[in-house]
């Protein structure tokens, strides 16, 4: 039993060939999404990707994740935040129509959510919520074993919950997002604004705010990352301190708040930002401690296991759940 | 097969027994829980309500709503925050010796819950949150049509989700919490604390904030409850508008966010506050619109149907079932 992975993230495709089973890949391909891709142009770079791996063969089965809302029991994309031309593109009809095999699609951060339940960091879990901080924030859940998307797919959407109603105003048009605190572009555009406001100041003072930071992109403001955060962080940058503690303290309130509610087994944390360091991972344990009530006693939050692949190990798992089901 | 349903409340106590698959009681009994009550007199006032009910007859089986955190695995209640005594009573233990019947017991959310799924506003909703704003604000989950109670049974605890990190300060410890701006007693509190600190002004000026409130508890401040204050606002008072207005606002960020979070068909909403009025209802709806993302286009939010016999209704689905899972 051959079973075929696919990633469409923002910025990257991705495919993966696997006998049902093991854990090694048969064939793994990934290409860039262009600057200027398109629905289209992203399905043709996934279609070579999958015919140079598959050389001819069928697969048993396929699963996808899909970096935006998908509506899980159509497969069909709503759209996607990052690549324009994806509004209800029917995904899962138009692979079973290219392969003729049992398809099923669903959103990154389910389906990441499902990998790590099956081969990571939420083995032998029950319960499980899966947050990846990243780009943006999202989450997915498994609850008694299985995947909860909720009546419409949108569950797990730890992203938009407001955190701090005073905060700054986030893309969605609400404040204080969790995702307005602690996504990377987000962090990284408030440390431009703040570094833009405060020109550098000279030797008179000792310690200059984010002058670290600044000497890490050479002046150039453009050039801060979340990841560029980080290393400031780490190297004692007081401006990128400040700003990774807010993110972790709207996260670790995002997931104290999460476990009030839903009480998991186990929270499993992913995405570049959360490879900022211990002290980030100290925030986040502590405030959503101090958020969870006493009785909540279980709160785990672990690190994810299988990092950047986790979308695609999960496909593995939608893909191999859809050929047990469909008994092929 | 006859049903016993047992509450146990903060304040009162009600039993009622029932054939199965009936809606109309055979008996039903309810006392007062007095002023020094404990887990001791609780529990003979309860035991003297069941036998003038079964009159010496054995039911087959038991179920009971406690109004505080259980451990519904094994019936043992943690705590009450109403009535002392109450720490670590194996309650489910003790009326299976006493009554030699089945029994199970869960927290009273949880139970109402099941209730108004069972029996009220969330037939034939598969996925729902059923909310109390009352004395507290707690709540309780039925995902894939069967309670949700979370890994230590503590899920459903909208009440500490924080909405306002900056608002006023919780038993809990926290700072904006939903059950600190929309319970009954906190806003009575605030709305006395703001009307000790502005002795009333005389005729000079036409409106006076809280001057209506004022007037329906005689100038005894200690008379106001949530029920007072809604009353005032419903007369056009405004210091009382404002506080129910912060309350519904509470409740709708909450709720928004749980939208988000677990997108279910439904919120069922039940509690003494509920029943503040249209533009109670009308903030609440609004502001969870607001919260929750455009992609999450179900948001229904209804009225529970039972009232404050939500919990005796869920005990009886609570002993139907397990009278059903033992086959008696």
């Amino acid at each position: 039993m051959t079973l075929l992975a696919l990633d469409f993230g923002g910025t990257k495709l991705a495919a993966g060939i696997v006998n049902a089973g093991s854990r090694e890949w048969l064939g793994y391909e990934r290409a860039l999404s262009p600057a200027n891709a398109n629905a289209h142009t992203d399905l043709e770079i996934m279609r070579s990707l999958i015919h140079s791996l598959l050389q001819g063969a069928k697969p048993t089965a396929i699963g996808v994740s899909f970096g935006g809302p998908v509506d899980a029991t159509t497969g069909k994309v709503r759209l996607s935040h990052h690549v324009p031309g994806w509004e209800n593109v029917p995904l899962q009809d138009l692979l079973m129509e290219d392969f003729g095999v049992p398809t099923r699609v669903d959103n990154d951060a389910n389906v990441a959510a499902l990998g790590e339940h099956r081969f990571g960091a939420g083995q032998g879990y029950d319960s499980l919520f899966y947050v990846t901080v990243s780009t943006g924030v999202g989450g997915g859940w498994i609850l008694n074993g299985k995947p909860w998307r909720g009546t419409e797919g949108m569950a797990g959407e730890i992203g938009h919950m407001v955190v701090d109603p005073s905060g700054p105003v986030c893309l969605c048009g609400k404040r204080g997002c969790v995702e307005r605190l602690a996504s990377g572009p987000y962090m990284a555009r408030d440390a431009r604004e703040v570094l833009e406001n405060e020109p550098p100041r000279r030797k008179e003072s000792r310690e200059v705010r984010g002058e670290v930071l600044r000497g890490l992109v050479g002046d150039n403001l453009d050039l801060i990352t979340g990841k560029v955060l980080s290393e400031a962080a780490a190297t004692g940058d007081d401006l990128a301190r400040e700003l990774l503690y807010r993110a972790g303290w709207a996260l670790g309130m995002g997931i104290g708040n999460v476990a009030n509610l839903m009480n998991p087994q186990r929270f499993v944390l992913g995405g570049g930002v959360t490879k900022a360091g211990e002290s980030f991972w100290d925030i986040v344990r502590k405030v959503a401690r101090e958020t969870a009530l006493p009785e909540v006693m279980n709160l785990e939050i672990v690190p994810a296991a299988l990092g950047d692949d986790a979308p695609l190990w999960g496909a593995v798992a939608l893909a191999d759940d859809i050929a047990v089901d469909c008994n092929t």
